[in-house]
């Protein structure tokens, strides 16, 4: 004899419909559809065209979010909404209107502003959620991890592997703002999540502001790694890329390609990825992040990628395309690609405060994911991928 | 000059609480929600208990299937629902009353009970999604991978990663039902998914019957790699794992407890991988397949592990406990446990058809998403893990 | 001022020649010279052609030992020498003619006979040389592996990894001889070797003769891998791979070629590497172990390879061409292809005690060394590899 | 019918002793061993403590080799050696007094200081050989590889995988000498060499004096991988690493140390490893190449290692320790530690033409080859290793 496990209010709903491909509408397909939903079934024929389309489909959908509004929202925040234990951080999540309302820029990237004002702290916690900061204009606050305090200023990148003990302070007059990177999202639908609170407040020996973090010291020499590393947790050990390297990365590929010696990605866009020195792989288990150079009047061959990614305009000036929509953009301005959509970009020559009239573009996308599990396909456009 | 980018039907709703740790509920506070709702952005002090648990708190619920109850209402949709082009399988899935009505078991997983009519074919087609099958009773299906015809008989499991060309074929005149398990919820949420239909009918040539497919013949002989294969796709070349190998490796073991040699999990519990013979990873990139057998009157101790499982009685009966839920089960339920919940499985010594009495319990988990990405964590009850 | 550190002994021999590409001989070249001389220094320019030609050309070179001969040298160290701890085995190594008498098969192999008495045992001990034994015929030995007794017959593979103990014991009323592999000159040209002896005789509990070792009882069983192991060694954790499954896959092959299917490395060409079941690997961390079937009349395509190798035939007869050299071999002939030498074999179609023909070859090479330091060419002849 | 395979001046030579552990010397063993002569056969039992000893004993042995009177007899080879196509290179190697006169450093490494004359270029080729230049004194050479000029100064470390296209070429007025060290020994005896000369001069557009070669400008800078770069040949694609970062990787440790972080091995000695950027890896697949920084009178804890290491004193000055050895040291000598032979270091307080007082130790060892076959064990003193 079989116990009934099945609850009154199922929440499978099951609608018998002529359209192409279902089954003819009988009392009998009916009565089987009743079945279903009693015993929490769904089959297959009416949800394959959702499930299994043939090529990704995103729920998400190209967006831009200006950097101007998102830092006067920021900045009101900042009056009339404390930082403290609990709430944790005045971060300000994009959320793309394709997912529903919930914070997601996609539906495996968070992207938020924070916003920290003179003299405040952010407590100290950890998680298991992968997390960076980038800092699209100021300087000011250190972020003090496992008590190594980490200076932030425009362009530097900072990663911060999972379950490492965090917290930030601003040890200037002056409120600053950066942008995090999570894997909130993704870590939300696999439920992978675990946090722990830490101290309040993070000690005086702490509440230094060097000029270079430990890490930086220990880690941030070109090919050379300490011999006192031992064994290292997943995740870069170095706690932040200062922009002097990246800027100079960026240039000197656009010089070698000048000289005739390649180095670019494509004619007049140079591009790094930020990764672990430790490994040469990515710099956080789940997320890529990388710096873009678009030369003055340069434009990217249409690309497109399985999963997502979320771009802030660190410099410049220029016009970037999504899928079907296309808009100017210029200093932190933030936008999304979704998995599958076709993403170009072009260097605007005139109407930059760049001296070089470059598109500067930071990017994090959720490759590592993809290609850990052999998912990652790539497609650039006018091939056959 | 800002253009507006938001949409008057912004999906972000806020709503301004005095519950413990949110800001003061003020007009300044309403009106900077409604400029978020407006910019599309919500902020991380609303949501952070809810994305940041302290440790995961599945959408998911524990629940069990019968298999009387699901192989009844196969058997109607054999009856009046075609097999062919567009609907693609006669497979029914199970959908967590947790996640929504969607066909989902667990937030990454699909399993679904699969169906065919004697002399029935199941259109040829392939997408990336990794699949499996896995047979609790019957035989006469021979699934056609890549031209390669594969019996499933009844403790048969058939892995087969993502983009291989496949289809099934009823040689016998009895209708045969089998389970199927794939990711795609998991590629469903992270959009990684393409689909190709291939020939509606399989050719002749492949409407063979043998006894042993030709990916057993060159993989299934323990320890040994044909110096014939080169680089190999993603996951398994061996298609099939023989039912023999599995009970005799899980007998081995249990005599080799007996003898006073381990070999076992812990004790009366045997348990083996099913794994790729060119790696001696899993057999697929996203999914971990096991089979377990609990000894006549043992009883496992409960295991907390990140990540979500579903699992198939095979053989015995007895009772499991998944989280707060505790069922009697026999041959052919299948039953969910999701993230973080704690599972244990005793096999009862009495009312049994099995002679040994032992309870046989064939898994399947997205363990290696978690493993790949570092994301990993198990707790054994009574450690502190 | 420098103190002089060089011996008055110095090693170092240069003579000045007219030799082209040398410099002339003056007396201030044959000064330097002798100035090297005195300071322990040699140049490059008189040592290139040896130390840097254009392809391998071996020290070692092709060589053939045939069974008859060993076999019956051995019986008579079998009446004489008795085995004990100090020399540890009655083992007797192929000594390369190329290699100044030294018992080296190659450069990096070593290839013994070992033989023991009805009764008698062979002292326990371990070292970091990687092992394995190949059993060309006769049974009635037991290898007792860490307290694991395995057992020993025709055609059986018992690969063992550095530093496990091991001893035999001979349980039967007749003598019985097997091969021995090992990395020892590898290890004895990197300088890597540790020796510990053990228990000069095993247990009375281990002095037991199974049919199956509790390693095959464990990971024998195709695809399948225990979930009670834990991290592993260095090495397979399978010590015996049995002739009833490589005889199997190699039949399997070729039949699957006659059906059209490939599956052969080359037609009449049957060919399995034994592998590591925990990683898809090579059994050892320096040896690899290949058991080949060259169908009768058919025959190999000469190839070359860096590396070096050591072949026994297993069964029928045939004619083998290393090199320059060619011979007509039987049961249990071994023989030698150093680095960069030609390899070939053809079964010969008369004139055999196999009812197949075929010609049935093991070979263990040092090939894990070039592919782990990324040292590893081949090239089949009529290719330009 | 057995044909004889063996020659007559047999290599073989064995001889019946009374040494403990050996058989009886009875007429049957010395016709036993007749046999074996014969039949190019060798015993375990007269070799195994050779073969097999406890521990590593090398051939080699520590040596000292005085920079003063190496760079005094490469000047004397510049005078009267002419560097082009045959010698290929004006190198002088070192020629460890334990191994017989060959110029080997150790058994796998080989060291050399190599001169090159104003103006003079030495010729293109290409070797499997693993390769680097160090750089004690001087400047002025630069080494074009793969048509990519870098510039060779004090400190610069020079790493270059096999396969690939090298020349050097002296653009000043004055000679200049520096430090080569390959795998020749390694590759010697594992018979893994090929090499193909090149062009006899480099052409004119490479003929040029770079401050950076475009190697470094692609990938020396910190964390950073160009994303043009696809996939890559084995060993490091950044071809000189400067001394400035090495020097100050190296003087941050020792001061986070003083601050009381940390980041040295061991109290006073600080250490980096030179690293492939895109895998965090040795930068040669078969040599580990490290920096070290002994502060002014400390000393570091002596320490064995499988494999054998050559050193270079970079800077200051000292006493080192190897085995049953010592010796003062200063800028440019040479030493040799051989397997599992006891190394530590002392800086001297005193007489030391550096300001810091500290000695700088250049090393380069064997490591990666016993690392990739799992031969690496490390015994550091006072410990049980």
């Amino acid at each position: 004899m079989t116990t009934h496990v099945t609850r009154p209010d199922s929440p499978v709903r099951l609608r018998a419909t002529d359209a192409p491909g279902q089954p003819d509408v009988t009392p009998a397909l009916e009565e089987l559809y009743r079945g279903f939903e009693r015993e929490l079934l769904v089959p297959l024929w009416t949800e394959i065209g959702d499930l299994m389309p043939v090529h990704p489909r995103s729920r998400a959908v190209p967006h831009l979010w200006r950097w101007e509004s998102l830092r006067g929202l920021a900045e009101r925040a900042g009056d009339i909404v404390p930082v403290g234990r609990g709430g944790e951080r005045r971060a300000i999540a994009l959320a793309n209107p394709g997912l529903g309302g919930r914070p997601f820029a996609t539906p495996t990237l968070w992207a938020a502003i924070q916003y920290l004002m003179p003299g405040e702290d952010a407590p100290e916690h950890r998680h298991t959620q992968h997390a960076f900061r980038f800092v699209v204009e100021g300087e000011g606050v250190w972020t003090v991890v496992n008590g190594d305090a980490v200076p932030m200023r425009r362009g530097d990148f900072l990663p911060q592997a999972g379950w490492n003990w965090h917290a930030h302070h601003n040890a200037t007059d002056r409120p600053m703002a950066w942008i995090d990177g999570l894997d909130i999202p993704f870590q939300y639908t696999s439920e992978a999540q675990f946090f722990e609170p830490g101290r309040d407040e993070i000690g005086d020996a702490e509440r230094i502001t060097p000029e270079r973090s430990r890490s930086e010291r220990l880690w941030a020499h070109p090919g050379l790694r300490p011999l006192s590393a031992g064994e290292l947790a997943p995740g870069t050990p170095l706690l932040s890329y200062k922009w002097e390297f990246t800027d100079r990365a960026l240039a000197d590929q656009l010089a070698l390609e000048s000289e005739g010696f390649g180095g670019t990605v494509e004619p007049g866009h140079a591009a790094v990825r930020y990764t672990d020195p430790a490994t040469g792989g990515d710099v956080l288990p789940t997320i890529r992040v990388e710096s873009h150079r678009v030369a003055r009047g340069a434009e990217t061959a249409p690309i497109r990628t399985t999963g997502s990614s979320v771009y802030q305009v660190f410099d410049g000036s220029g016009t970037i395309t999504v899928g079907e929509r296309t808009w100017s953009v210029t200093r932190g301005d933030l936008f999304v690609v979704p998995s599958w959509e076709s993403f170009s970009a072009r260097s605007e020559a005139g109407s930059t405060d760049s001296d070089a009239g470059a598109l500067d573009l930071f990017r994090f996308s959720d490759s590592p994911i993809f290609e850990a599990l052999r998912l990652d396909r790539t497609r650039t456009e006018g091939t056959t991928g």
